[in-house]
C-alpha cells in the first residue's frame, strides 16, 4: 500500500468528529481517481452518483439517524457484482452495457449500511485470469510500479485501494483473484470459506471454487466489513448460517504449519520476507511437506475449466465473438472434458482436504508466501524461481488455489518489498468456516510482529 | 410393522427394570432372527459375537459402568458399514468378504454407547437398485407379504426392524434407499441432511447424495439414535458443525406444503391415506406445484451413474466379472456422460433447491408421499398409478430423490395400509441441517393425529 492512505476506521473516525463529511470524503476520493486514473482501475465511476450518496448519509447524520460506522465511506465494487447504479460488464464485450436494476446481497448489505457505492473496477474479462491483463479495457498498473500487474482478477479493486482512492474494495476469488492483486499490491484481501459468503448477483466463473470477499488498508477494517460478506442467503443455496464465534483476547500461542514440497517453492527473496514475519511473530511455526501439489493444481484446472464452460455455453453459442480468444480456447477446453475426468478432480480436493485436515498434526494456520514470487511486468510471460521456469498465470496462482479447493478462508497480509519496491504477502489459511477465527489470529499474528 | 415389535425405548425401560438383560434381548433377537430367516434379512450373523457383546453389557450394568442409555440394546447394521466384528460385502460378489478390521464412524458411535452390532443386513448390489431384489444373496422379503419387496437398497434393515429382530437398524439413502425400504415395510426411516452425518467408513454409492441414517420402530427411537449420527467428522470432509438445537413443547401450527405435479401423482389409496393423514393433523395444509420434475430425476441418474462409474471403475477394470451384468450396464452409462451434463445436473439441483426454499411461500414441512405406490411384488417390472405405467425402480424414487437432490433432511412415517395389508408411508421434509427440527415437528405431527 502507498504511504499514508487512510483506512476504513480513521474515516469512520473523521465522520464521527466531524473532521470529515461523507461528501469531502468521498470528492478527495474522486479526486485520487483522477489522479490515479493512468492505473487504469476503474470500469465506471460517476461523481453525480456518488456524490449524492453521500449528501445522503450527510443529511442522515445531521438528522441522528446513521445506518452503521461505514455510512457514508466510500467503497469500489469489482465489476462483477450487480449493482443497481451500473451496468455490470465482467470486462467482457460478451455482456450488454445496461443497469441491471438490482444489487448483489453483499451490494445490498453494504447499501444499507449507508457506505456509497464508489464505482466499478476493473477485472480479468469473467474473472478468468490471474494478472489483469486480459480486460476488454485493458490492464490495471500496479501503484507500486506501473510497468508491472497487479494481478488478477481483483486488479482494479486493488488497484483503487493501494493508491488509496478507496479504503476497501470489493472482490471475488477463485483460484486467488482477491488475495493474488492484494498481495502484488501490497494490501489486505479475505477470501471467505466457500459456502459462508453470498454469491447472489455476483456473476460465476465456477460455482464450486467462487468465493467473493474484501480488499482493504488494514485487518481492522476487515474485520468491520466481514459481518457484511458473511451469513446464510435463501437466494443462495451453497451458503449456510454458521456457529456464532466469540472474539477474545487470546495470548495462546498460534500453531502454525508452514507448508513446503515440489509445487510450492517460492523465490530466495519472496521466502526471505515470509520466513522472517513467521520468526518475528510470537507463533511457533513447523515445516510440513504437502505431496501431489501438481495434481491439485491440474484438478483446479478441470473444475475451473468445465464449470465455467457450463456457465458459458448459452452465451458462447450465442455471441462467440463477445468473448476474447485466449478466453474462447479454455471455455472449449473445459468444455471437451468428460464427467470422469472432472470427478476424478472433485475427488482430489477431498484428498487434499482429508490431508490438510488430518495429516499435518495440530495446527491453528497453515501459511505460504501468497505469491511464489512479487508481481511480473505487464509481458512477462514466464517468470523464474527457485530453479524452475513457471508461466507468468501459474506462478501467480501458485499457492492460493490451495484456499479454493479446499474452501478454507484465507487472508493474506502484507510482509515487506522485494529489492526492486514490490510487495511481498503472507497467506494465512484457517480451518472451515471458522472464518472469524482466522481473522483474529492474523490479527493476533500481525500484532505480534508489530510488538517485535 | 408387524404389531407388538418392542421399541429401543422399551427396551431401554425393561434393561433399566431388570425385566431383561443384554443376554436376554439378544436370544430373543437371535430366536426372532430364525423365525424370519426365510426373509433373507441377513447376510451374516453370529450369535457367539452377539453373545459376548452382551455380557458385557451385562458386567457394566451389574458395575455400575453403563456406557448410554441403549446399552446392551441390539442394533442391525446395513451391509455397506464396516464393521470390526463382520466383513462388509455391500452385496456384491467383487468386494473380498474378509473383515476390515475398522468400523464406520458411526458404529464406532453405537459400539462407544454398548449397542449390540446385530450383524449385517441384506442390501442391494453397492446400493445401487431401489428393490432389494439386485443382491448377490437373493431378494429381501417383505415382512407384511413374502410375495412382495422390501424395496432397497436398505431392505435388510427395514425387514430386520419391521420384523421386530431388532428395534432399529443402520441404513444409507441416496435416492431413498432408507425411505423406501422404512416406507414398504411399515416402519420409520430418517435421512440426514447432506453433511451432518459421517460417511466415513461406510462405502459410497454417489457421494454428492449419499447420507447415512437410521430405521426404527418409532420416533422417538430414532431422537434416541440421532446423536450417534450427527456431528462434524474430521474423517468425513464433507460434514460440519451445527448450530445447536434446543428442543421445544412448540403448540404452533405447522405449516406443510403438500407438493403436486405432473411426475409427483401417486395412487388413490396412497393419496387417501396419506391426506387422510394430513387433515387428521393440528398441521395448517396448503398444496403447490412443482415442475420439471422429470428434469430433476433425470439430474439425478446423471449425478449418481457418473458418481458410482467414478468410484468403481478401478474394480471394474479388476474384476468386471464381480459385477452384476445390470449393475455393468448403469456403470458403463455412468462413464460415457460428459462433464456438461453432469454439471448441468447439478445445476438443476441449485435451481431445485432455490425453489423449494423461495417459490412455495413460508413453510416448515414440505410433504409428499413416500412412495406413490405400495411395494411391487418381487417379479413386477411395471406399476400403474394416476393413468401412467411407470418402472417399479422409477416408481419407488418418484419422490424420495427430491430429499437427495437437494439434501435437505427427511423422514418417513408410516400412515395407515393399502386394501390388502401393505403399508403406505408418509414423506416429511425440512429445512437443510434442521434435522433435530424436522424430527420434532414430525412428532408434534404424529401426535396430533394420535389426538384426533
Amino acid at each position: 500500500m502507498l504511504k499514508n492512505n487512510p483506512t476504513l476506521e480513521q474515516q469512520s473516525l473523521a465522520l464521527a468528529s466531524g473532521k470529515e463529511t461523507a461528501v469531502s470524503l468521498t470528492l478527495k476520493a474522486l479526486d485520487k481517481a483522477e489522479e490515479f486514473k493512468h492505473l487504469n482501475a476503474y470500469v465506471v465511476l460517476n461523481k453525480e452518483i456518488s456524490l449524492a450518496q453521500a449528501e445522503a448519509s450527510d443529511a442522515r447524520r445531521a438528522a441522528g439517524k446513521l445506518l452503521s460506522a461505514l455510512d457514508g465511506i466510500p467503497i469500489a465494487i469489482k465489476d462483477n457484482y450487480l449493482t443497481k447504479d451500473y451496468p455490470t460488464t465482467a470486462c467482457s464485450n460478451a455482456r450488454p452495457l445496461e443497469p441491471s436494476g438490482q444489487d448483489a446481497t453483499i451490494v445490498a448489505n453494504l447499501r444499507e449500511a449507508g457506505v456509497i457505492i464508489f464505482g466499478k473496477t476493473n477485472m480479468d474479462e469473467w474473472a478468468f485470469s490471474p494478472t489483469n491483463v486480459n480486460s476488454n479495457i485493458g490492464p490495471v498498473l500496479n501503484p507500486h510500479n506501473t510497468k508491472h500487474v497487479t494481478g488478477g482478477s481483483s486488479g482494479g479493486s486493488a488497484a483503487a485501494v493501494a493508491s488509496g482512492i478507496v479504503a476497501a474494495a470489493l472482490g471475488s476469488d477463485t483460484g486467488g483473484s482477491i488475495r493474488m492483486p492484494a498481495a502484488a499490491c501490497g494490501i489486505y484481501g479475505f477470501k471467505p470459506s466457500y459456502g459462508r459468503a453470498s454469491r447472489h448477483g455476483v456473476l460465476p466463473l465456477s460455482w464450486s471454487l467462487d468465493a467473493p470477499g474484501p480488499l482493504a488498508s488494514s485487518l481492522q477494517d476487515i474485520e468491520m466489513l466481514l459481518p457484511y460478506f458473511l451469513g446464510n442467503d435463501p437466494k443462495d443455496v451453497s451458503t449456510f448460517a454458521s456457529t456464532d464465534f466469540k472474539k477474545e483476547q487470546s495470548n495462546n500461542t498460534l500453531e502454525i504449519v508452514y507448508l513446503t514440497g515440489d509445487g510450492l517453492e517460492s523465490s530466495a527473496e519472496v521466502e526471505q520476507a515470509v520466513k522472517k514475519s513467521l520468526s518475528a511473530s510470537s507463533a511457533h511455526v513447523k515445516e510440513a511437506e504437502l505431496s501431489h501439489v501438481d495434481n491439485y493444481y491440474e484438478a483446479w484446472e478441470a473444475i475451473i475449466f468445465s464449470e465455467a464452460a457450463s456457465y458459458h455455453q448459452p452465451l458462447l453459442q450465442a455471441n462467440a465473438d463477445g468473448f476474447s480468444s485466449s478466453l474462447r480456447v479454455k471455455l472449449e477446453a473445459g468444455s471437451r472434458l468428460t464427467a470422469l475426468e472432472v470427478l476424478h478432480a472433485q475427488k482430489l480436493r477431498s484428498r487434499l482436504i482429508n490431508t490438510l485436515t488430518n495429516e499435518l498434526g495440530e495446527w491453528d494456520i497453515i501459511a505460504t508466501p501468497t505469491l511464489p514470487v512479487t508481481a511480473p511486468s505487464q509481458n512477462e510471460e514466464e517468470q523464474e524461481f527457485a530453479g524452475k521456469t513457471v508461466h507468468a498465470h501459474k506462478s501467480m496462482l501458485w499457492f492460493c488455489v490451495l484456499g479454493n479447493m479446499t474452501g478454507f478462508p484465507c487472508v493474506t497480509l502484507p510482509v515487506g518489498f522485494s529489492d526492486d519496491g514490490l510487495p511481498i504477502g503472507i497467506m494465512l489459511m484457517g480451518k472451515p468456516n471458522e472464518d472469524e477465527k482466522l481473522l483474529a489470529m492474523a490479527m493476533q499474528f500481525e500484532q505480534s510482529i508489530k510488538n517485535t
